[in-house]
């Protein structure tokens, strides 16, 4: 007999007679989430069953460069090494001030405080990380360092609030394939752990008992529906919902047109659908990671960026993430930057550009770009009058990036996200993925719209909302590290959970 | 026996055995929407029973000035009687552009399409209506006019997409009392139509059934919880949540130190919670309304509005809720108005405005309020050269609002929202309600996630995300004009359906 199921994602427990299989923790999805919680769930003895729809495991997180964001407690191992020091305090007001009112403060704490000690995990799997730093504005080495500045911390406000140091750890290689060789070394621990691992697996329901506790999965294995039993609990790392176009378009319909989907192709949001399912609150569903990454070349840091009005609407020395923030703000989505020759270069981020205007003065690129009459004039003119001694009183661009725009010929490139396009992605627009999802303790437990816990059901990664809440304060290698992190306490706390047969 | 319970607002139906009474319509919240709805089923021959929370009916309606935006279909009644046209299309290409890729195209079609009829239902009911405009740019009018511009209408680039035409419909009465009119108008034909109403009766979770039918309520009422059939159907029309702090943290967090609560004090998202509960789709719940209503005096308009860093951010002849939009997008909410002595007069609602600076010279004020050194300076140069023609070049505020602002002494008043606080929020901040809700149809289904419907479930007004779906777009009169014409539509729907006893 078929099960009760009052909704899609979910099936009456108590309907079910016949189970495939009975394991303690079900998790569902192999990427950096799953992988780190399958790890740490199986180090502490639980039985352990991952089931990934795709035909292996890897996830968003092997997509990624795998940068993690960590530092505190004095300073990572690799801080240490170069002599650089990081204190608890000054990671946490630095975090605190990305996320405002969106970020979560237990989170931010809990992370801030484990982050040096994660990444002894990160490297304890075999991951290779050079006690070697990358001080320029990039956003991944292409060389093999192993650490670079990764989000604002040299960038106003940042440097006024904590003192910048570098905290994206990347493994090093040349080349960028971080991802794949962390997630390769990852998993590699999770299947000599003893870790039961099933590609192939799509899971399309939970199994919730009248009580609501969640016992276990119904997934989609051979053509077939079977479920499966958790003795202990069920993980939901499914991933976020970015490739879900009608999520978007529900959720977070302002990144339409600005957002180039950027993810694993099976972000369609399952993980987020089923917990909502059992009753779970799903919170920041409208944020959303956008990259704006018109660097390197740095040197393009000198230019100024303007909206259609010609206004300048941040300080350009500002992380990629907050740039496709700010730039999301501007209207129609108009972003240009006027740059003067020595300084121009294409960005090496973007396939194509479209030059909006060229000339020997601003009145002439003004012109040819179609901007207000007068007003990128205006702009310059009040810029450059500062610039001489190295100010930027509108935006406090940090000096060493503020010179005239005086120097001719100049160009103004365009990059309304309708006309730049990534390699990485189909579609002309900024990348984008979400960090909207299920609501979580620090423990993993996922809640409900009351704070109440559901019982049996542990959530991480970007099927949560996490550690980063908005681009205007994301640096790269916060939601890796969200995810392993949270991942691995989701693993601890549901292998010490008690068992439900 | 207790009911089983998998989750708050949720109890298994077949767990019940004892009910409290049995109808064919059951209606949670007696607002606008609610007592549409409740009309609505009753004169299509449904027994109908509306429970509402607080000791009476009438809701954030019957707080509001009761504008509903209409028009379209060759004009309303009053427009047609003041010699005024208006077209589906030219109403339908305005409503289109206010929400943008945040909108539901068949509900603004439908809408548009329905809403001259709609005033002839409103005034059918006994709300007096004069057919007299008023053209100032206001807010409500004190006088007894029933006519009047409450949205963008005449300003870019509205006025470009769009002719322009006044669409708020206010019941006639000076002083500002058209909720009270309207909401005891419309329950007086409630009553008389044999409605049942409970007072103090508060809903606290839905009744669905093992194949997901939603049958009836459950209510608290006299202290005890109390267990009621709805043969034909629930419709939620509990409003929004905009007095559910909890709420607004976890999905508008952007709006903590922007928005004031403006609403009803049960306004606290039960039946967005309930239709989650039940498996529907909650959209939108980011997005709120928000009124910076720095006028009148109308003459404020010739002011420019600027942010910390002294630059223009909008045409200051937007509607009160296009501004709150602009204004929660400033960096820090730092928000400004610089105005010469001629034009300037407080503000009628705000009950305190601090001057952030005076002066004989741009300079004198600039320094005064420690904006950027040249920076106001700057914009007000480029501003008065361009409105020495009646030209904004910039955001093209019309003309006849463009003028130098060059005849001091000059102030710049702040518009900070920390610093502003209207008579009717208790806190300073722009007044604000929520705009996201449960996912529906016209009809006033209610879907999950899928686009499935959740059969005997319905929902009107602020519960679901209707009408109106951002601040940026919207005019005052969708709320209500939206809650009452689609409450409407749930009440058709909902006693044209199939009975399940």
């Amino acid at each position: 007999m078929a099960p009760t199921t009052v909704r899609p994602w979910l099936r009456r427990y108590e309907t079910i007679s016949d189970f495939y299989l009975s394991t303690e923790v079900v998790i569902c999805g192999y990427g950096g989430a799953g992988a780190a919680a399958a790890l740490e769930a199986r180090r502490a003895g639980a039985d352990v069953l991952v089931l990934e729809r795709a035909s292996g495991g890897g996830g968003a997180t092997q997509m990624s460069s795998c940068e993690m964001y960590l530092g505190g407690s004095g300073g990572t191992a690799i801080h240490k090494a170069l002599g650089m020091e990081d204190t608890t305090e000054n990671m946490l007001a630095y975090i605190t001030e990305c996320f405002g009112a969106h970020g979560d403060a237990e989170k931010i704490r809990t992370y801030v405080e484990g982050a040096a000690a994660h990444f002894d995990w990160a490297e304890s799997l075999g991951v290779p990380y050079k006690r070697e730093a990358i001080m320029d504005r990039t956003v991944v080495p292409f060389t093999d360092e192993s650490l670079l500045f990764t989000g604002n911390e040299r960038a106003h406000p940042f440097n006024k609030i904590a003192t910048p140091i570098p905290r994206g750890h990347v493994p090093s290689k040349e080349g960028d394939e971080g991802g794949r060789i962390f997630m390769q070394a990852l998993m590699r621990h999770v299947e000599e752990a003893g870790a039961i691992i099933q590609s192939d697996a799509r899971v399309v329901g939970l199994l919730q008992d009248d009580e609501g506790r969640v016992r276990g999965v119904a997934a989609k294995i051979d053509g077939e529906e079977r479920y499966i039993k958790a003795t202990r609990g069920v993980i939901l790392t499914a991933g976020g919902f970015v490739m879900n176009r009608q999520m978007i378009e529900k959720h977070a319909p302002h990144v339409i047109g600005l957002g180039e989907p950027y993810g694993n192709q099976w972000d369609l949001g399952d993980g987020i659908q089923m917990g909502i399912a059992a009753g779970a609150n799903a919170i920041n569903m409208n944020e959303c990671f956008l990259s704006f990454a018109f660097y390197p070349p740095a040197k393009l840091t000198y230019g100024i960026l303007v909206n259609g009005r010609g206004q300048r609407f941040i300080n350009e020395d500002t992380y990629l993430a907050r740039l496709g923030h700010y730039a999301g703000l501007q209207d129609n989505h108009e972003i240009y930057m006027l740059v003067q020759n020595e300084d121009f270069e294409l960005s090496h981020y973007m396939e194509r550009l479209r030059i909006a205007g060229t000339g020997d003065t601003i009145a002439e690129v003004e012109a040819e770009a179609g901007l207000p009459v007068g007003s990128l004039q205006a702009t310059v003119t009040y810029y450059n009058e500062h610039a001489a001694r190295g100010e930027d009183p509108l935006f406090q661009k940090e000096s060493n990036w503020v010179k005239p725009i005086a120097k001719g010929p100049f160009a103004l490139v365009s990059y309304c996200p309708q006309e730049v396009k990534y390699p990485l992605g189909e579609n002309p627009g900024y990348l984008m993925f979400t960090l909207g999802g299920l609501e979580t303790r620090v423990s993993g437990e996922v809640l409900t719209a009351q704070g109440d816990i559901i019982p049996g059901l542990y959530a991480a990664g970007r099927t949560t909302a996490g550690l980063p809440r908005t681009a205007k304060g994301y640096a790269s290698g916060m939601s890796v590290g969200d995810a392993t992190f949270f991942g691995r306490r989701a693993g601890q706390t549901v292998a010490a959970a008690e068992q439900h047969s």
